[in-house]
C-alpha cells in the first residue's frame, strides 16, 4: 500500500528495460484526479545535481504537484543539457499520459552517473505504466531499488484534534552513499490530509532533519537525494496552520514514516553485518552533538573495529577529538550498549563477556557522554565490511 | 643512515617488551655531545591528544632539545594523568642515561589507544638502549614501526651559498589512521645545519604542510601524530636567517625528505594495492583545490572503484560537488592517468584499452580541473581493500 495508503493517491511499477537485468526500473506516483496537490521537496546539497533534481526543483516553485515519474538503473546525472532535455521529456511523457501538465509532474532518478538515459525504453515505458495506475504502492516500491535487497515502505495513521483519520504513507531506496546530507536516496510521502505547500515544506523539512540526515553509511553524498511530499486533501480536513497542534500531529507523522525508512536503509546498508547508533550526549549544542556523532559514524577504522565486534572505544575518542566539537577529553564516558568501556577518558573496568554479548549483537548502541553540556545526537551508522568494497568495487 | 647522517646526532634501536612478538619497540635519537640543539614540533590537532605529544609539547616551549625517545606498540593516549606521568618518565629515564636535562628530551608513542603504557620493560630499556647510541639510525627507524612493513628513511644534502655542505636525514612510520592533519605517524628529522629554533619551527611547517599534511589513507587523524626537527650545527655554517636564499635552500631540503617518507608511507599503506594521486586544478584558489582533492581521496566509494580498477569518474564528480569548492559542474574535465573520461562534466569519448591499462597500474593519477581559477593542489591516498579491514577489524 505504501505511499497508496492514503487516499487519493495511486501508483505503479514496471520493468521498461533501463536495467539489463529485467528488474522493474520505472514508478509512478499519481494524484488519482490527475489535478495538481501541494508538494514539497528537499534536494541533495551536492553542487553536481543530476538532471531530475533540477527539473523537479523547478516543477516544485509554484508547490503544487500531480504526480512523480521515478526510475532506477541510471541516475541522469553527468549528463548535462541533454540530461535536463530527457528529464523534461519524461515528464511531458507523464502528462500527456496522465492528462496533466507537465509543470505538475516531478521527476527522480537514481543509478549509474555519467551515463546516458536510454530514453527508447522510457518512451515506451511510461504510457504503459500510467496506464496500469491503481492500488500499487507496492509495485512502485520495488520499481525504484538499485542495490537495495528489499522495498523499503511505511505508513501511519492518526486523528486531527477534529476527529478527522489521516494517513501517511511512504517509500523509499538507499543503500550506500549514504552520508550526512540525505543518501542516495529517493523518498515519495504521500498523505490524504489538506494543507497549503508551505505548511508541508516546513513539516517536511523538519522530518527529514531529525530522520534521513542522521544516517550515515560511507559519507557519500549523492547527486540525486530526493524527498518529496504531496498532500492531496481526501481526508476533508480544514486546511492545516502552521504552529498549530494538528501542525505538531502532522510533523511528527511525517517524521515517524521518516525514521522507519531510515531505519529500514540502514538495515539494508550494502554489506553491513550490523546497525550502530551512535548516540552523543552532553554536548555543549546538540549541533556540536550532531558533528560529533557523525564523525565518529563516518569513521572507517571505527566501522572496521565494528566488523571485527571489537569494542577499540580509543578510536571512537580519537574521533570525537576530531569531530571539532568542544569537550575536555578526560571527561568523556563512552559505553558499548550498557557497558561503560571509558570512563573519565580512560579505560574502565567492566565485565568482558558481558561486553562481549553486546559486540557479538545485530544491533550497537554506542553512547558518548562529552559532559560538556545537554546537547544530544543520535546518528546511525552500520560497519565496514568485505561486501561493502565488493558491492562498490566495479560497476560493470 | 638517514637520522645519523647528519653529524652531531647519534640513534639507536632495541625490542625492549612493549610488543608481545619481540619486535623493536624503543628507538632513540640524541645529540652526539648531548647538549642541547634548536629543535621545532609539528603535532596532532586532534583535540584528544596523547601524553607524549603534550609532554613534547611543553618540552619545545624553549625551542632546544638534546634528545628524542620514541616507543611502538602503545600509543600512551586516553591513559590521563597516569599517562603524562609515564611520558615524563621516559624523559627522565632517557635524560639520566644521557646526561642531560629531561626538560630536554622529547618523547614519542605510537600503538593502541586507551591501554597504560607498560612501564617495567621501558625503564629496563631505556638505559640499555641509551648506551647502545651510534651511527644506528636503521635500528631507530625499525623499531618505531607498528603495522607498517617496512621502515621509512630518507636523507639529503645540498651547498649553502658559501659552499657549506649541509645534510638532512629523516625517519617516518604510518601505515593508517593517515588523514589530512598528519597520519597516525611519527617522524624525526635531524640536520647538521646551525639556525634559530624559530626559522627551524617555521622551515618544518612549511615543509609538513606541503608533504604529511596532503596524505590522506582514510580520513582518520590520530591522537599521537608528532613531527619533530633537530638542527645541531656540527656543518659550522652562520646561523641561517629567514627569507634568505640559504633559508629556501633548507626549506626545499626539508620538505623533499618529508616528501620521500610521505609517498614511503603511501606505497606502505594498510593493505592498498595501488597509490593514488588527486590532481585538483582550476580551483578558485589553492585551499579549495586541497579541500576538493582531499573530498576525492577520502571517498569510500572512490577507493573502492580505485580497487576494482574501476574507472567511475561519477563518483570523482560527486565528490568534487560536496567538497565546499565553488565550480560550474558543466565545466569540469577529470582523467585518469593520460585519458580524458569527463569533459564538460559529461562523459567523454576515449579509448577503452589505453584507460584499462591505466587503471591497471599501481599508481594512478586522477586530475580534475575544475576551470574556476587557478588553484591547484595534489593530494595522495590508496585504494580500500578487503586487507584495510582485516588490519583493522581486531587490535587483538
Amino acid at each position: 500500500m505504501t505511499v497508496t495508503a492514503p487516499g487519493g493517491f495511486e501508483a505503479g511499477g514496471v520493468a521498461c528495460g533501463i536495467k539489463a537485468t529485467g528488474a522493474p526500473d520505472l514508478a509512478m506516483v499519481a494524484t488519482t484526479d490527475r489535478l495538481p496537490v501541494a508538494a514539497a521537496g528537499v534536494f541533495t546539497k551536492n553542487r553536481v545535481q543530476a538532471a531530475p533534481v533540477r527539473v523537479s526543483a523547478e516543477h516544485l516553485a509554484d508547490g503544487r504537484a500531480a504526480a512523480v515519474v521515478l526510475n532506477s538503473g541510471n541516475a541522469n546525472a553527468a549528463t548535462g543539457e541533454h540530461g535536463r532535455r530527457d528529464a523534461r521529456r519524461m515528464c511531458e511523457l507523464t502528462a500527456e499520459s496522465l492528462g496533466c501538465s507537465p509543470a505538475d509532474v516531478l521527476v527522480c532518478s537514481t543509478g549509474l552517473i555519467g551515463v546516458p538515459l536510454p530514453m527508447e525504453p522510457v518512451e515506451a515505458g511510461i504510457p504503459k505504466l500510467a496506464a496500469s495506475l491503481g492500488a500499487h504502492g507496492d509495485l512502485a516500491a520495488e520499481a525504484i531499488l538499485t542495490t537495495d535487497t528489499r522495498a523499503k515502505e511505511a505508513t501511519d495513521a492518526f486523528e486531527l484534534a477534529d476527529g478527522t483519520v489521516a494517513h501517511v504513507g511512504a517509500m523509499a531506496k538507499g543503500a550506500a552513499m549514504l552520508a550526512p546530507a540525505l543518501a542516495t536516496m529517493l523518498s515519495v510521502i504521500t498523505t490524504d490530509l489538506a494543507m497549503p505547500a508551505d505548511v508541508l515544506r516546513s513539516a517536511l523539512s523538519y522530518a527529514v532533519d531529525d530522520s534521513f540526515h542522521l544516517l550515515s553509511i560511507d559519507g557519500c553524498t549523492s547527486t540525486n537525494d530526493t524527498v518529496l511530499a504531496l498532500a492531496g486533501g481526501a481526508a476533508g480536513n480544514a486546511p492545516i496552520v502552521a504552529d498549530t497542534p494538528d501542525y505538531e500531529l502532522v510533523k511528527q507523522a511525517i517524521r515517524r514514516v521518516c525514521k522507519v525508512l531510515t531505519n529500514e536503509m540502514a538495515l539494508d546498508a550494502e554489506g553491513a553485518t550490523k546497525v550502530v547508533d551512535i548516540f552523543v550526549t552532553g554536548a555543549r549544542t546538540d549541533g556540536e552533538a550532531r558533528v560529533a556523532a557523525r564523525q565518529v559514524a563516518n569513521s572507517q577504522l571505527v566501522q572496521c573495529s565494528l566488523n571485527g565486534c571489537d569494542p577499540y572505544w580509543g578510536r571512537v575518542l580519537s574521533e570525537l577529538g576530531v569531530s571539532g566539537a568542544s569537550f575536555d577529553p578526560e571527561a568523556v564516558d563512552i559505553s558499548y550498549g550498557d557497558v561503560s568501556v571509558c570512563r573519565g577518558g580512560v579505560a574502565a573496568d567492566h565485565d568482558e563477556g558481558k561486553l562481549a554479548a553486546v559486540m557479538a549483537g545485530e544491533r550497537i548502541v554506542i553512547t558518548c557522554d562529552l559532559h560538556a553540556g545537554d546537547g544530544t545526537a543520535d546518528v546511525t551508522t552500520t560497519d565496514l565490511s568485505h561486501a561493502y568494497i565488493d558491492e562498490n568495487r566495479r560497476t560493470s
